[in-house]
């Protein structure tokens, strides 16, 4: 194996924040406005001076404002499209020719010229990271000044291709991972808050505890997306047992199961960017390799929209054949149940199941998609629907979200194609037989 | 720094060779042709299955003879064009409407399918690596089929935004690299022929010798273009004095002169990339934080193009107010005036001198352009025309190409922009003025 | 550089915590003693299964309860030291010859045979950790026998070869390396408490602020000793302005003063293994290097004994000349002088400047040795005494033990040597002519 | 794994090169004669400024010529032995009282000075490196002087302690490793010489062959032994067949036998501290996790000591039944009998096999030990001898050396401490079958 070389290869990434040489020739000049420092980045000048030029007005778009941002945004939209004149004349060619070459001319100038831009800004030192964040702060501006959606297709087509799944590094996240780290995976952790250093221990220490996360080679500090994994011998049907802090922990090597029981995006600047469809099956793949004794890869997911859904449901008379009496239980806020006697606790979490059942495999948006987008993640990468969890969750938000339930989706991935084109061309929501045999038969 | 977090990070690129579990499903089922493989890939089974997918497609192109790569170029030319349709479509909106929604619309219908066919063929493990083999491929199968070009735009536009100079690391060469690194250097030395593995120690080990390669993460073992430096006390005369096994090596701290003696492009796959402009600057820059002692930063180049140039001229009785004498002087071949006497050779060697300024400053080609491609790399990056050396470089290669003549170039870290400026724009040759001195009074 | 070969070359301790093939064999059996097992390593069995033997010795120790480990270093006090009879016939020919060769061989036949056995019981993995916590039993185990500080003189002589200067390794401890690192920083510093990760945060990530270890490659994850130093521009008078959580932070290139204010020592086992002394002096070397502007090196110390000598000194009507009220004075607790008005406190701090100088430059122990062991450290490390400080530290823990006074001790690199000679041959304590300036003039 | 964090925690080694600060104080003061030095470095001097001083001794060492080192040994004989009054006292006590402390005294009063000053020694920047090669030069030295003798016990003694195998690391050489490491490679190969970097390449980087190293952290650059080792399908019967250059190589997966085919030391000044045994064996261990299809490890190993013996033999009328022809055939060089019919050469080789088991299972030396150097070390470290090679290998050397055998040494993990047993303490050579029926019968 070539890391060592490459470890080494990588010290001089770390050194690029250092400070250029002549760089205050350019912004020493003071006043030079942002727009023209970016005409001179592609013109000659940016051939010449790229990466002074380019990390001035990193620097310059950095010290902007709020309305300085939208402003700057709003110059990119209007003067950096592609250049008018010459499209016009690309387009009249190819309703001439129609040729592979009137074609290619065609596509080289519909492009914005802001996409040049970009990757031109992309030479000065820590430029990938600013770039991700100037597209956080065009979703901000974004809300302002909607058209600025054709600027964010020229990001998102960027960042498709920059951080492509083959330039992307998995790795694994443990207690010996640097402190800059792990403290963004507290932070971003968007599922199961970690409460602090010590939680984030018990999520990482133990032996049947895994944590792994996508890094691109450019931003080094910043996990982009990563998983959390529970090693078990046994399909979990809660995240309280996974969680619990007194547990205690299992030989790795006794495990049968991995359950991924949290996934979170971290840059809110790569949005759209998608990664956890591999993330999944690389850590999947992974630890199969380390330990072989695993055979069920299954993960333990929240229903966002269930208790959304299931309020719209209880409010309509005539929906899905439900008594007056479910309809009423259903509308109960899930906190007042939690001190309900043993047999009506059964007979709504039966109910509350056959709902689940419901929701995920028959609820359709107006757009005819799967209701739950986490239903939609996992389906649409291949997993199926394997069980539906009550009482899984029952934590403040699982209530309120979900009414404390949650599901299990699988990962096999002997059948992961399969599952997918039932999804992604007939709609079809794959799923085991126990949570099919949930549905109440449908009236007449 | 963190570089430690890094270099185990990027372990995991390594291991990116290993087999993909479930591998065989795909390549088991045999003969489902490489087109077919990637309409797969395009479609939705790429989403669920992509890497197996991509390794599939690239694995059968590797098995590809010459024709059959033809085929599949031509294939990749034919049907991986744009959807002819929905272009259509595309430029029929952007003609009533013109908008910027059209506009990126038409961008958008315009690129060939083939590029992100590229783009998840780089999912594969070293997928990267193979489509630049690929896109060397394609030059050999261009020859035959000229309109292939078309497929090449799509390969350069995509090279040139994964290779950008932002995801470049640049990493020092010296006899602690890896030797598999080194044997490439040994075999792309393109200038000056290294003979094995004593003159290539020759040219890393003593403290007067520097050698910089820039490196991409996903091409760890593969230097993508390199730089060999002297550390001297004075701009060089020639090569021999640089290359001379017997001579003394110069404490780093006592060189004043960094000497860019030979840069050499690697991956013949990323031709047209330009990655030596960065490289030059980024060398100097690091040289002179390493070695403040340091003031000057030349190259010495040779004139690849001179030899002819001049035989042209000599072949023109009008040419240049040469007399007769010259002419017929300049028509002798190099090498026949190895035994020139003193007195001959002196005014031989002013001669040479002449015509190179003439060749530098003047010639021009049929578009305009400065004759010499290695004098239009420097100067475009800003260099000076600093010092013409008659008797550089008295090698076979040297006489043949350029009747021994050698040239500095000066690289001014401030006067970068400007040369550039004045080269780019006004086609002005930036010389010094004994350079410029030795110019021929022009006739009348 | 070669670090990175040798990060790949150290790849391979780490593993070396990877179970032992044939283990079995030796624990399988069930009940082999562990002085049977300490035997066996001894002997030739040693040379052909040593590492599984080793192995097998530690894992049996770390399974004693306390009075197991008791009856262990009972054993290797008793059987394991010198041959007796070798050792007898050594000594007779010592005495009969007297020559180099029985010089030699009286060295070896009284080396305890215990020496050897740790040094085989270092081929276990993890082997060195182990014998420091070995160690770290044995100074438990000495408070109830101190007749084992024979075994203890085999560890120190070992850990003395092993944990040379020379095999040791500076490393900066910053927010970017590993938490199980970090965690160790917290649990070990022992002069100012870290509260937490917020706190060890504030410490390690501004720019004026900087940590240093030592480590030994066989023990990653543990830090030996490590140093928290604080950039400047003035000598601080207390660790106050040094540790409040609000103050802004000085751009490193702007300081000019390095301020050690925190040592601590992170291994029990290591005890009297001296490191304190070359940490120093490599972190302010380092320092200067990195930031050319420090022109002062200075501690900000306690004087952990200043309390205690005091009382004794206010309990004694003759002591120093001191009139009554100024002994009533001194005798009141520290914590009761909080309110003091200021011309009363005025006088009291004058005075505790005086006692504070008094006690560092005349007060000795019985064996005449300065009193303070902070002073002697330094002192013995040839800094001066610069500065003392009354009010330096008023925590509770500060006012305690010394009445809220610190010093500061000066590392001047050029008089180092001079410094510690006249304190180490002349027991002489160099100081300021401030500090001297304080003292009392002696009676008569 | 923490190796991340230990790759840069190295990087200070690589470091620890630099100019002292501080350094010219010592050195600058000319003419402190190298004893003088010597004597400051142990004294309270060196407390304070040990790594200059050890610098300082070091550097004045390396100047010296011959004459000057030995001069220098002699010093350290006659000067840096024990304290002879000290010790003088210390057997008086041990007589008196003979008790614990009495032993420890005696030890640590016995103990030559120059030990505490090798350990000071290696201070310095590159200490231990300096002080392998010191001892180096000393034993060129004791051919002079054989009373130095005691000089060297004491550095083997601390050399044995430094580098127990628990300090050292194993890591596999490859075509990716360094090409300083891998020059040394070629350098020190004993057994079959590398014939420059393209053979030394056909040893590294087929996938049937590999390369292990032991280093330690403190020489980075410097393997202190390797083994070269061929991976099989059989055990092999000759050196040629392993070594072929046009053979074709065996996918690792497939090797069922790991063929140690050379092992070389690197380092003579460790000579005698023994690293060989643990080598073989963790390399056995590592080999059989990467390939469990491996079963069967052994060597191919040379008789260096047979041609000799042979003769011997053959000179001797009497010896082993031989009749007056078998001794003239044996009585031949090996050279000449090339060209021999096939059953002359038949019955010759039949002989030599059985004169090559009577050498290795039944000869031994005066002392009684077995006579074969490589013998004792493989049978000493537990292997059996599991076959006999006759025309193992006819190059010019082993023809020479062995008559062109070679052995086969079979280390089975299982039976290695019996075997080991057997032989240190009965002088049993334990043996195959058939080998042991090679044996002539004995004339009764």
């Amino acid at each position: 194996m070539d890391m060592a070389f490459l470890g080494e290869l990588l010290t001089n990434v770390a050194d690029r924040g250092r400070a250029l040489i002549g760089m205050e020739r350019f912004l020493g000049k003071g006043a030079r406005p942002i727009d023209r420092l970016c005409e001179d980045l592609l013109s000659g000048k940016g051939e010449a001076s790229g990466m002074a030029l380019a990390q001035a007005v990193l620097e310059a778009w950095q010290r902007l404002d709020k309305p300085g941002r939208l402003a700057f945004f709003t110059v990119l939209m209007e003067r950096f499209g592609p250049d008018a004149e010459r499209l016009d004349a690309a387009v009249e060619r190819y309703r001439e020719t129609g040729d592979a070459a009137a074609v290619a001319a065609l596509h080289l100038a519909s492009e914005p010229r802001r996409q040049e831009l970009f990757r031109r800004l992309n030479l000065a030192p820590e430029g990938t990271h600013v770039l991700v964040q100037m597209r956080e702060a065009l979703f901000e501006a974004m809300e302002a000044e909607p058209a600025l959606k054709a600027v964010d297709a020229d990001f998102r087509h960027l960042f498709g291709s920059w951080f492509n799944r083959g330039f992307l590094v998995l790795r694994r996240i443990d207690w010996r991972t640097p402190a800059n780290v792990l403290e963004k995976i507290i932070r971003y952790e968007a599922v199961h808050e970690i409460q602090g250093w010590d939680d984030l221990r018990r999520r990482l220490e133990p032996p049947d505890r895994r944590c792994f996360a996508f890094f691109h080679p450019q931003l080094v500090d910043e996990p982009l997306i990563f998983v959390e994994v529970a090693l078990t011998t046994a399909i979990p049907r809660s995240i309280g047992e996974l969680l619990e802090p007194e547990r205690e922990a299992l030989p790795a090597q006794q495990a049968t199961t991995a359950v991924f029981y949290s996934i979170s995006n971290c840059q809110e600047g790569l949005r759209g960017i998608s990664f956890g469809n591999f993330l999944i099956k690389q850590v999947a793949e992974d630890l199969k390799r380390e330990l072989p004794g695993l055979d069920t890869f299954v993960t333990l997911s929240p229903l966002p929209g269930f208790a959304r859904w299931l309020a719209a449901v209880a409010a309509d008379p005539g929906a899905l054949n439900l008594s007056n009496e479910e309809r009423a239980e259903l509308a109960r806020p899930a906190g007042e149940t939690i001190s309900l006697e043993e047999a009506a606790r059964a007979a709504r979490d039966k109910l509350l199941g056959q709902m689940a059942a419901q929701y995920l495999l028959r609820a359709r948006s107006a757009s005819g998609r799967v209701v739950d987008p986490v239903a939609r993640f996992h389906l649409g990468n291949g997993a199926r629907l394997e069980r539906i969890n009550v009482g899984g969750n029952l934590s403040a938000r699982g209530l309120r979200e979900s009414h404390g339930v949650m599901v299990n989706y699988r990962y096999d991935l002997g059948d992961i194609e399969t599952n997918h084109e039932a999804f992604a061309t007939r709609n079809t929501v794959v799923a085991s037989s126990q949570v099919r045999k949930l549905l109440r038969p449908v009236a007449n």
